[in-house]
C-alpha cells in the first residue's frame, strides 16, 4: 500500500512542500544504495533540516506505524539504507553544517548529513586531523559513517569510525532526542549508549549529531609500493613489518586481477604479471617516518619484492595511493554488475584467506578480484558478475556462503567495515549465535518498540 | 534473610564445599570495596574456577532469585562490587590465567580475574604494551576493569580499557554463555554488544574473559616534573602543550593540599608552598621524545614554573611518577576517611572547575586535596573526613551535589573512570535524563530479566 495522502500533507505542513518528494521519478534516486542488484522505491523522501523536524517527522511515523529508512548519500554497501516497500525516507543531507571545531578539546560537532570529506578538511584546516578515511568519504555522510562504523585505509594504525565518536544526538523512534557522550576523554556514567547506536545501521535511532574526537596532524608522513610475483611474499612482508614492531598507518594490497583492472583504468605502470602489490603508509614524526619507511622497505626486498617505489613527494605519493584508492572503480568497470565484499579474518589468518578465495573462484567459474587492507584482515573480494545471468548469481552466492563460513571458521567476521543491512542478514544468525541475536532483537525492540526504523536489515 | 541452606549445599555440589564461604568472619573481607564508609554482609562467597561453573552458579541463582555481586579483588570506588544484603558474592580471583599472547595479531587474552598487572607485564615480556593504567593496577581484575571502564594516567594518549576491549566471554544471568568480538581490527556485524558489557559495572552480565588489543611498546619515554607557584600557570601549561600539537601520555597534577601530603608521606624534595604540580610524561620514537619534552619544559618556563626537573633515567623518572602514584595513600594517612571523587570535565574547563572545588571546600568548611588527570580533564578532588562525624559527613554530601552540578553545566560527567556503582546513583538521573535512565533501565531487564546482578546499583 502506498502512503496515505492524509500522511503526505501532513509531512508538507511539518516540513514544507519542497521537501517532501512523492513523484516516482523524484523518488528512483532514493531507490537503492551503494549496493549491487537491490532496488525497492519508497513511498516518500523527505528532506529534514532540523533535529526539530526529525522529531515531528518520527512521531508522526511512529503514530501511524510507517516505516523510516534514513540515509544520507546512499553510498551504503550492504543495503543499509534500501528503502522498505512504500517507506519514508528520511534523507539527512541538508543537515549538513559543521557546527564547532573546539582546538581547546579537540573536537569537532557536526550534523550528520555533513560529508566525511568536509569532516576532514575542517579538521585539517585547524591543524587537526580526523582519522576515518572510508572509501566513499568524498561524498558519503558522517552519520552513515556512524551509522555503518565505517572502516578505511587507516583502519590498522588509527581504527576506525567508532574510535573518534565522542557524542551523539539520537532522535528515538518515538521522537524523544536522547545526547548521549561529551567532550570528555573519560567518561563511565551509566551504559554506553553512544556504542550500541554506532553501527546500529539505522534501526535503533536517527543520529541528528555527531561529536567526533581529532588528534594532532602528523607531521611527516612516507609512501610505498612494493610489487611482488607472489602473494605468500606480500604477505609475510605484513606479518614481518608487525612483528618489527612497526604500525604503518596504511598496509593495502592488490591481487593480480586488481593490478590488471587498474592498469588498464589509471595507466600506473605497474607490472601485469605480478601477484601482488602492496601500498604501504607511514606517518608521525619525521625520524620515526624516515627510520620506518627504510625498515619496511628492508623488509619487502627482503621478501622478494620484485619492484619498490619511494615516493619523493606529495604528488608522487597521490599517484602510488592511486592504484589502491581507484581499485573499486577499476574492477566496476569491467563487468555489468560488481559485488564488493569484505569479509575479515585476523591478521595471521590473512595470506591463507585469500587463498581461499582463488580456489572458490575456480571452483564455481567465477572472476573475483581482490584488495583491501592487509594490515588489518579486512579484504574485499569483488565479484566481476552479471545480475541478468541468473545461474551466474547463484554460483556468486553459494561462493559468498563459502567465503563467511570460512572466514568465521578462521576467527573471522562477515563483515569487517561494510555492515549487515540486507545482504548478510542471512548470514549474521551463524556469526552471532542464538543468544546474540535473541538479545539483539530484544534491544532493538527497547528503543522502538513498534519496528518502523529500517525493517528487514540485520536480524528483522 | 539469609541464603536457604539448599542453595548453600547446592554451591558446595557444584564448586566443591572449599569454594563456598559462609562463616561470618570469612565473609567480613567480602562486605566491602574500595569505598569509604559502605559496609554490607553478603549471604555467601563462592569462587568459580571455569567459565563452566559460572554458568551453573548463574543457572541456580537465576532460578531462585538470588541477588549476586560479582567482584574481582575489590578495589572499585563507587560501591560498585558492595554487596546486596545477603547476595552471593561471586568473586572470579581465581581464574586468574593468561592464556594467550598472539603476537601476530597483537591480542592477549585472559581470564576476567587476572590482574592488571600481570597483564601488563605479560604483554612486556613480549615486547608489547597494554597501556591502561588504572591506580588499582596491581591488584584490580581485568574483569573488573572492563566492567567499571577503569582509566588511569595515560588515558589523554592512549584512551582508557574500552579502547583495549576486542572481545569478552559473558555468562547472562540465564546461564547462556555469549562471546561477543575477535581478533579483527574491523568487525561490524550486528550490534556492539562488547561495547554495550564495558562499564555497565556488573548489571549485565558475567565478564570472564577478556581479549586484549596490544600495541607495540613505545621505545623511548622522557619524565618531567614541574612546580607552580599558582594553579593557573598549570593549567595554562598544560593548554599551551595541547595547543602545540604535543598529546603526552601523562599530564598529572597535584594541588597543594595533596603536594604537602606527599611529601610528608614519600620525602621525594617537593616544595611546599607551591599551588600545583605537574608530572608530565611523553613516550615515542626517541627523536620525537626529545623533541616533545624540551618543548614542554620550555612551555612550563615560559608559563613561570618555578621548578623544573627531567628525569635523566628510568630510576630518576620512577622517583618523580612516585609524587604523582602516591597521592591517594598519602591524603588517606591524614584521616580516618578518605573520600575520592573524580568529578571530570572537558580540558577546556579544567582550570574553573579547580578553583570551584576550592570554593566548595572553603564554603563547607572541608579539607580537599585535588589530584588528577590534567590532560583528560579527570579531577580526583579528595575529601579528607571521618566518617563518624555525621555533621561533617552532612556538609561532603552537600559539597559533593555541588561538585557535580558544577561538571555537568561544564560540559562534563559525573564519574571520569570510577563508575556510578551505589555512591552516584542519585546522580546519574540528573545527568542522563529521563529518556536515557528508561532505555537503560530496559535494556537490563533485556538481559537480567530478574534483575539478580547487582541488584541496587547504577539505577535499581
Amino acid at each position: 500500500m502506498a502512503l496515505a495522502s492524509t500522511l503526505i500533507s501532513e509531512l508538507q505542513r511539518l516540513l514544507g512542500a519542497g521537501e517532501v518528494l512523492t513523484c516516482k521519478e523524484d523518488l528512483i534516486p532514493y531507490s537503492f544504495d551503494g549496493t549491487a542488484a537491490l532496488r525497492q522505491m519508497p513511498g516518500a523522501v523527505v528532506f529534514p533540516k532540523t533535529t526539530d523536524q526529525v522529531v515531528s517527522v518520527l512521531r508522526l511515523a511512529n503514530q501511524t506505524k510507517t516505516p523510516v529508512v534514513t540515509r544520507g548519500s546512499g553510498t551504503g554497501l550492504s543495503g543499509g539504507s534500501l528503502p522498505s516497500p512504500d517507506c519514508l525516507v528520511l534523507c539527512l543531507v541538508k543537515m549538513d553544517r559543521v557546527l564547532e571545531v573546539d582546538r581547546a578539546n579537540l573536537t569537532l560537532l557536526a550534523e550528520a548529513g555533513a560529508t566525511t570529506q568536509v569532516i576532514a578538511d575542517a579538521a585539517g584546516a585547524a591543524g587537526l586531523f580526523y582519522p576515518p578515511d572510508p572509501g566513499s568519504m568524498k561524498i558519503s555522510t558522517i552519520g552513515g559513517n556512524v551509522a555503518e562504523n565505517s572502516g578505511g585505509l587507516r583502519g590498522l594504525k588509527y581504527g576506525v569510525t567508532r574510535n573518534y565518536v565522542m557524542g551523539l544526538e539520537v532522535v528515538l523512534a518515538s521522537g524523544e532526542v536522547l545526547w548521549t557522550g561529551n567532550k570528555c576523554v573519560k567518561d563511565v556514567a551509566g551504559y554506553s549508549m553512544r556504542d550500541l547506536f554506532i553501527g546500529s545501521e539505522g534501526t535503533l535511532g536517527v543520529i541528528t549529531r555527531v561529536l567526533l574526537k581529532l588528534i594532532p596532524l602528523p607531521p611527516a608522513k612516507k609512501t610505498l609500493l612494493a610489487t611482488f610475483n607472489r602473494m605468500d611474499q606480500a604477505a609475510q612482508t605484513v606479518s614481518d613489518i608487525i612483528a618489527a614492531r612497526i604500525i604503518p598507518c596504511t598496509l593495502e594490497f592488490l591481487d593480480r586481477t586488481t593490478i590488471r583492472c587498474v592498469e588498464d583504468f589509471a595507466h600506473v605502470g605497474l607490472p601485469l604479471d605480478c601477484e601482488a602489490l602492496l601500498l604501504m603508509e607511514t606517518d608521525g614524526h619525521p625520524a620515526a617516518v624516515a627510520e620506518e619507511a627504510a625498515r619496511m622497505a628492508e623488509i619487502a626486498r627482503a621478501n622478494g619484492a620484485r619492484e619498490l617505489r619511494v615516493a619523493r613527494d606529495e604528488a608522487e605519493a597521490a599517484r602510488l595511493a592511486t592504484a589502491r584508492r581507484s581499485a573499486f572503480s577499476a574492477l566496476a568497470r569491467v563487468s555489468p554488475t560488481t559485488i564488493l565484499e569484505d569479509a575479515t579474518v585476523p591478521r595471521s589468518e590473512l595470506a591463507g584467506m585469500i587463498r581461499f578465495v582463488e580456489a572458490v573462484a575456480q571452483k564455481y567459474q567465477l572472476r573475483i578480484g581482490t584488495f583491501g587492507h592487509m594490515g588489518d584482515g579486512n579484504l574485499h573480494p569483488t565479484f566481476l558478475t552479471d545480475e541478468r545471468n541468473a545461474q551466474e548469481m547463484h554460483r556468486v552466492e553459494e561462493a559468498f556462503k563459502e567465503i563467511f563460513e570460512e572466514a568465521i571458521r578462521r576467527g573471522g567476521t562477515i563483515t569487517g567495515e561494510h555492515g549487515i543491512g540486507v545482504s548478510k542478514k542471512r548470514f549474521l544468525p551463524r556469526f552471532a549465535g542464538d543468544a546474540q541475536m535473541r538479545v539483539m532483537r530484544e534491544l532493538r525492540r527497547v528503543l522502538d518498540p513498534n519496528g518502523i526504523l529500517n525493517p528487514g536489515k540485520l536480524f528483522d
